[in-house]
């Protein structure tokens, strides 16, 4: 039978016994580390060996806790990892929530933008538009990336720049809902589509969309991933794909399985992953499209329905507010 | 000589050129785990012995790394956190900054605080205040607690509890800056203040002022959590104190030195630490009161300056907008 036993300390006692009145809970006193209070839980056990997430305790944790205690240590690793890839119902229907906040913020968002917005004024209102629609914050800090900028895939929003200085802007955002998040990505054009925009944009679209038509049980995630990039590669842009092509989502941003070259993983229903080619094109920019995409028992569903259509979008300018 | 060299990936090729430009990188291809890419650059330095941090890095890490590496590998404790536990000149200003934002942030959220507002509409409009005034975000998601449910120290702003329904609220909250970061709680009378808020508040502010009194330089960082502590032991609150004194802030919200029971560290001229007893008391409710305070050559100086005195504070309704 399984046993639950949480270690914590003064500042949960009360949220503990409101939220979890069922758990068996050990209070750490005032000045009881963390490895003393394991070695008082597990003495009065008496248990023999003791597994560890080898992924989540560090170094020098793992020498306090071999010198604290005296059962046999054994470090374990994917175990909840792989509990938590395959999403039931109920955590199926969160993201889904999270989606639909996103998208809504979204709409909010592009339905106000202004030339003169900084890239920091767009991040910020996408935040608050995120907790308008019922998220409890973004899912991360939301990349807003103006022309040029977007050629670094994890650019960080600018006060100075703005939409207008530049013919598009790559946003890559999401909600976290109860607990569960999104993880979208587009690109809005903001001023006129050059032949390399529509160029760039056709082919991470086509690789988008090839990879997505690819999700279904039993396929490899690395055989998506080559794929993808196989499409970016014979366009010429291979060299310019410089990350995965998707990860798993739920209750962390990025979490199993990984969609790239060395993953191991193989598709199963009920996961959840992003699909997320992206070409970077130095100082011109860059463009990266994403989308959520449920693992069915016989395919896919793809859970985000933001247009990808490269439309001029109409941007205002203050004069006209 | 020290030589730096960063290993990345293709994710930050563009921006390291940008902000780096001098430093040497290692950009791992596509399908090179971070392990091998540290071999591949050990292979090339010749290096015989490695130095890791063994609080940054995993247990499974780790045992990557050992698989894969065939140098020496020594984990380290302690060197970063102590070069960042002393602030230089640069350092104080911009926690100052982060502070002065955090302030004028929450003079505005005042001065628009409503008793219908939800503990999560104070939060949401407490992070845009803080982006306004010029913060990236707010350093940590505020904690916003409406009277019972302040006795958890950890509470989470629901979207149902109202400023109205007690007479108190706390509010944890802090800006992060251009990188540094603040952390100050108040609390805020909503309604009347009872005998019981009288008589918390007054230890509390008592004990936090003893806290503050007692920074100085050779001070051990125990010293001033024990004399706060037995202020509010000898209160009869002693039990319901129940975390440390404080802790440093900078890049982090919480790094070194912590003000607690078991603290090793003594206090240092330019150290930054926070001084926020608290007293919460199931089902009625919790105390905080926190400032930010910097180690001074000949004693300190309180960074932070909101008014700590336990007046009625006018919350508007909807029907006066």
């Amino acid at each position: 039978m399984t046993r639950i036993l949480v270690i914590s300390d003064g500042r949960y006692t009360t949220q503990l016994r409101q939220e979890c009145p069922d758990l068996e809970v050990h209070i750490r006193p005032i000045g009881q580390p963390m490895a003393e209070g394991i070695a008082e839980v597990i003495g009065r056990l008496g248990i023999g060996r003791l597994a560890f997430e080898a992924m989540a305790v560090s170094v020098a944790e793992f020498e306090t806790l071999r010198q604290k205690l005296t059962v046999e240590l054994v470090g374990v690793q994917g175990r909840v990892e792989a509990l938590r890839m395959i999403k039931d119902p109920a955590e199926i229907a969160a993201i889904r929530a999270a989606i639909a906040c996103a998208e809504t913020a979204f709409a909010m968002l592009c339905a106000g933008l202004k030339a003169d917005d900084s890239e920091k004024d767009v991040a910020d209102a996408l935040e608050m538009d995120l907790r308008r629609c019922g998220a409890t914050a973004a899912s991360f800090a939301p990349i807003v990336a103006v022309g040029p900028h977007s050629a670094l895939p994890h650019a960080r929003p600018s006060a100075v720049t703005r939409l207008g200085s530049a013919d598009f802007v790559l946003i890559d955002w999401g909600a976290d809902g109860a607990g569960y998040k999104s993880d979208l990505t587009r690109v809005l054009v903001t001023g006129k589509v050059s032949a390399q925009l529509e160029r760039v944009y056709r082919c991470v679209l086509a690789a988008q969309e090839r990879g997505i038509a690819m999700v279904r049980p039993g396929v490899r995630a690395r055989d998506v991933d080559a794929e993808v990039r196989s499409i970016l590669e014979d366009a010429g842009f291979g060299h310019f794909f410089s990350h995965g092509t998707g990860h798993g989502l739920g209750l962390e941003i990025h979490e199993a399985p990984m969609l790239r070259r060395e993953s191991e993983a193989v598709l199963q229903p009920g996961m959840v992953v992003t699909i997320e080619p992206g070409v970077y094109l130095p100082d011109w920019g860059g463009v990266r499209i994403e989308d959520d995409v449920l693992v069915t028992p016989d395919g896919h569903e793809v859970l985000s329905h933001v247009p990808k259509v490269l439309d001029a979008v109409v941007v205002g300018s203050r004069q006209e507010q």
